[in-house]
């Protein structure tokens, strides 16, 4: 099935991620992070890297992103958790979860712009420790993501 | 600035992201393809590799989910755009605008599922191109996304 797949779109299985900054927060360890940002995520900045400053222009506080990271701790070789670690939960496919272990551990944050300052913004909450690689950042849509 | 950010990160700047899957549909060609999924998007097919088939276990008809892709078209050295390619508006950063130009091209895509069949989704709406490679799949969470 993985082959026939592939013979119907034979093109490149992989890609290259560019890390393009990192988060800076006081939650430095996986196991004390909250597992949402609404459930304790940190006020934390976003550090890019000059060469991809001029990205932000446009972004002000106030707005409501969706911030992509690599989820840098996580075990890619996982197809099935139990829901929240919750051993009482049946076992459960992790594309039907937000476990952070899967097979492309991409993250996916919320969060609001508290300032802008010169190539990082600070914005919260956000449940992601400190140093974890952000991949990108999109602006929330209305008619899209509500 | 990207140096002293590194240097306080030091480790891995690159990731690689393996293809899970590709989208199946009846758009075949980006200057064709709407914008965002409720701008006209089509009942599409997501196919899953065998290798990962366990990781939809748990996913029903009615789910709402986050497909991530890789938008294979597009291009990685662009930070600045005109968005919607109106050229009446503003300069404005990659970061703060939908477009699939960017560093990193991964789609956001919100859809409802159709069915489920072996190893595949029916979903809409999709703008997703077919043959765009699937790099993650997700739950929506009400109190995240909404």
């Amino acid at each position: 099935m993985a082959t026939d797949v592939r013979r119907r779109h034979p093109r490149e299985m992989r890609f290259t991620l560019e890390t393009i900054g990192f988060v800076r927060s006081s939650l430095v360890r996986r196991e004390l992070a909250p597992r949402q940002g609404d459930e304790g995520g940190a006020r934390a900045r976003l550090e890019l890297g000059a060469s991809v400053h001029d990205g932000l222009r446009g972004i002000v506080p106030g707005d409501e992103l969706v911030v992509l990271t690599w989820l840098h701790q996580a075990q890619r070789d996982v197809l099935l958790t139990h829901p929240r670690n919750e051993l009482d939960r049946p076992l459960t496919g992790v594309f039907a979860t937000r476990s952070p272990d899967r097979p492309n551990p991409i993250g996916l944050h919320r969060v609001r712009v508290l300032a802008v300052a010169d190539g990082a913004l600070e914005v919260e909450p956000l449940e992601a420790i400190d140093g974890t690689p952000i991949v990108d950042i999109k602006p929330v849509l209305a008619a899209l993501d509500h």
